[in-house]
């Protein structure tokens, strides 16, 4: 009999094929002491070296399949295997209090991974998946288990799995894997974001779907609903390839949007744009055809960095995007830091509530020489591309003008040393405080664009810390009050003649996007892969619809409603 | 020769008399060890006895000038004085650890002193004052040091000290004391707030006026600027003369507001209410003839207990308010906890921004056993007078409904256990988080009434913690964006034809008045003293010129520009 269990769609796809279930070797860690230091220290040396070489080929590898982007995650796996800060502690775990290798790497390296994922942020969570990645493999080699070698794998499976890591993930063969089903995980887990730019279905968070199959099992699989069923019937069978085709014509018309204009089905022009938050980034914007980089954040910049990132690494990087972006608008967000975000060389204050507190533009023009610093290595790069530059953050009329006036200061200063620059630079800023979104028509006397954050702005709307389970109800982008919110900015800035894009989460939404566009936004800027969605899905509304939707959605009492009310619309405007 | 200096204003008055200096002692504590337990504890005890005598002598001589309200701190001085959880430490580090008494009731007290003063809640930091004054007190008595005795001074004088605690200033003789200047404090310290009840000028935060002057010098001084001038010359002693006359017909002028109906010059009715946090703030209200209470905050009753409050207890507060107030609307808000504010009995979560957490409302749908308790308590106290019932921090409409629901239920089980219940209970709800201000019409299909909390509303809308300093810059009751906010509650309000209050520090701010009052504001909730002068100045406003006043403040930049406005305004209507 076939069995139907329910997980967590990750990255969409039907599949149909066999089981090809990993099988972690269960590793004892014990805390016993050793008696020859220098044996042990060098058995963890062999190990490191042993790691190397693995994390090499892997890399050799996951070229052939994966881009350079892509495979540049080896690269940090690498650095890791050799950062002092790891090594040193756990050679001094051995050297002073005599514990076993293999007990100090997993204390040191499960440190690690505390540090990184205390900063909450989706970079440093992928840090971490590589920390715990390079440590398990260091652990193996320490204990001489060897793994299985994903790459080899000769003819179309479904992979199974506790967790894949992130070395699973990149040896992912492609013409192979047809898709993968994992226990634990969510959407935007590493594995999840790999399967995606693999384009390789899979379901996560299935709980025990390890116990459920075994090797060779037929398992059909869907990536879109989460669902998969063991030995499916004939009939389910038949159902799923159904299913897959219509995936299949849906993906290929989906790639039809890729050279398109974006614009509404009746011809309302909108930019579609992509959020990056790195150089590498940029490939999945140029890979979508975005209309343009909405929202660069540079903090990568700093949170990577041992210190204060100089004028010349911050413009070599602002020069990369622009060149790579070739002429297409780049919006640089200026650092914005502090509130969960914190840096290793910078002592934020105490505060009761960071998110409240001293963070982005507010640190910027309190201190004004890492903000020049910044502001000339963009001015620098303007040279290179299309830059655009917004502040984080701005609360008051007051702030915006004091930024800009540096802003002004500094690019006369970098102009009058001789440096070519942009003459067309728009200097805008991030609407996501509520006081920014009231009074939008003032703030666009002086900046040149808006760009709305929807999470801080729901955040402040709400009076509600969004990663506080407690009040985490209280997260509705569709709310009426932010829906008001959001209108009353882009409304702002258009009367002052000035154009409104949205770099928020929301921006990708295909709930929000029709209300968006009932709004008139401008930009739609989000995650790169989210664009050909978006663009089909603009292209199949009326605007002159989309607007009177707007009206009634702003009528409505709560985000159910709201939600009724879309439903019904693309319900009547048949659009899917 | 003459010497002007400058404080901060603490109470409004204009004196001129001779110095009387109050020289503390200098105590230096140490941290001896005793041998003697027993004859140690017994000074300690002797010490306590004394200290008990003194607070009593000195309620009796209170009771004489001030009102029982007022006089009643000195039970809370004799309640500390035999407080098991101020006593029994100071006891057990005298008898486990052989401290000398002196220095374990400096350190105890010190710590229970913190422990108030932790709350930021001004009705705590009185007590905590109260807790340093009573410890005070008992560490001289153990020393044996005299202190002077205030209620003993029989000629006019200008008293100077360090400061003054709260047991010095309740013995103050108005007839003699003309005044008092001392070198720290600020408007809201416990001194200040005696001097204004007291009507006794004050000048607080004069750094060092204790080492300018001399007994017997003659020193003139003007509350309201907070200059004093030490040994004036006649012409300054003149000037200071007319100011004192004019002071004097500003409040016979004030007085006059008294049972006058509080409206605009052109006879536009609006509502003056006080602001109470305790039963015996009635007194107030009524001394001023408020209109009504426009927030009275139950939280007293939660902060100040041991354990949640019973409903019979809550039910005699909210009883004895409601029968004081005399058929005048008594707001009452339900539970408004969390944030800074915590209690004793009841752990709340760890939270990174608790002001963005788990607080007010939102613990009170959390915690349903608590608010029944609390809205029974209600509900059976509004047989007894004119009853309204608002909650705070709601967010959205669905929190006030399901808050509205419960009420109901409430309501009607009280009902049918046969206790009598008024049939005109309002209930409405707090504006103090943005997405209530932009939705107000909405939450106003569902609620009786809104009444505004600037003080969260301008901290969320400004995305700003206003009690931490690097970002305080932010705190902007006359930014354009707030005013439009409370603009858009106001408006909102009427659309759902019901009435807009506002309870926080800026209705009674008389830079506000006449912007609210043009944006049509109902009901003006202040601290009782602020009643008269917020009465006075809206009757020399012209509604229909506020109102245009209103829509040029909206256009304005920032709030640098709304109160040059406001200057211009007052002058061309020739408001004082």
């Amino acid at each position: 009999m076939s069995q139907k269990i329910k997980g967590i769609g990750a990255s969409n796809g039907v599949s149909i094929a066999k089981v090809f279930k990993i099988e972690e070797t269960k590793i004892e860690i014990n805390s016993n002491k050793i008696v020859n230091v220098e044996q042990e220290l060098e058995t963890f040396r062999s190990a490191l070296k042993k790691a190397t070489e693995q994390v090499e080929k892997i890399k050799e590898k996951a070229l052939l399949t994966l881009s350079e982007e892509e495979a540049s995650v080896f690269d940090a796996h690498l650095l890791f295997i050799s950062d002092p800060s790891i090594i040193e502690p756990i050679e001094a775990m051995i050297t002073t209090d005599n514990f076993n290798a293999v007990y100090s790497t997993d204390v040191v390296m499960k440190q690690k991974i505390e540090e990184f994922l205390a900063f909450d942020d989706p970079y440093f969570k992928e840090r971490a998946a590589d920390i715990k990645d390079v440590a398990s493999r260091i652990i193996k080699a320490l204990l001489n288990i060897e793994s299985v070698d994903l790459s080899e794998i000769n003819e179309e499976t479904i992979i199974v799995a506790e967790d894949l890591t992130p070395s699973d993930t990149a040896q992912l063969n492609k013409k192979f894997v047809k898709g993968f089903l994992t226990n634990i995980g969510g959407r935007t887990s590493y594995s999840a974001i790999m399967a995606r730019s693999l384009e390789i279905p899979a379901i996560l968070g299935l709980g025990n779907i390890t116990e459920l199959v075994e090797n060779n099992d037929i398992v059909a699989m869907n990536g879109e609903t989460g669902i998969a069923i063991i030995k499916p019937t004939e009939e389910e069978i038949s159902t799923f390839k159904n299913e897959y085709e219509n995936y299949l014509n849906y993906k290929k018309e989906l790639e039809t949007f890729l050279n398109k204009e974006s614009k509404s089905k009746d011809n309302k022009k909108v930019k579609i744009a992509s959020n990056i938050g790195s150089v590498q980034d940029s490939e999945g914007a140029l890979k979508f055809n975005a209309d343009a980089v909405g929202l660069f954040r540079s903090e990568f910049l700093y949170m990577d960095a041992e210190n204060w990132p100089t004028e010349d690494e911050q413009f070599n990087s602002y020069k990369a995007v622009l060149e790579k972006m070739n002429g297409k608008q780049v919006v640089v967000r200026t650092l914005d830091i502090g509130g969960d975000k914190t840096l290793k060389y910078f002592k934020f204050p105490e505060e009761m509530n960071p998110f409240l507190g001293y963070r982005a533009i507010r640190l910027s023009l309190d201190r004004k020489d890492t903000f020049v610093t910044q502001l000339r290595a963009l001015i620098r790069a303007s040279a290179y591309g299309n830059l655009a530059i917004m502040f984080p953050m701005i609360a008051t009329v007051d702030e915006f003008k004091e930024a800009k006036k540096i802003y002004n200061e500094v690019y006369e200063q970098v102009k009058s040393e001789g440096y070519e620059v942009s003459e067309n630079i728009e200097v805008g800023m991030m609407v996501e405080v509520p006081s920014a979104a009231v009074l939008t028509e003032q703030f666009c006397k002086y900046a040149d664009f808006v760009s709305i954050g929807t999470n801080d702005l729901m955040q402040y709307t709400m009076a509600s810390d969004r990663m506080n389970e407690k009040v985490s109800y209280l997260y509705q982008p569709l709310n009426p009050s932010i829906l008001k919110l959001i209108k009353m900015t882009i409304d702002g800035a258009h009367k002052a003649g000035k154009w409104a894009g949205m770099c928020g989460e929301m921006a990708g939404d295909l709930n929000a996007i029709p209300l968006l566009l009932g709004m008139g936004l401008d930009e739609f800027s989000m995650s790169s892969t989210s664009i050909l969605e978006a663009k089909k899905l603009i292209s199949e509304i009326e605007y002159s619809k989309a607007h009177k939707l707007v009206h009634q959605a702003l009528k409505c009492d709560n985000e159910f409603e709201v939600k009724q009310l879309l439903d019904q619309f693309k319900k009547e405007n048949e659009i899917l």
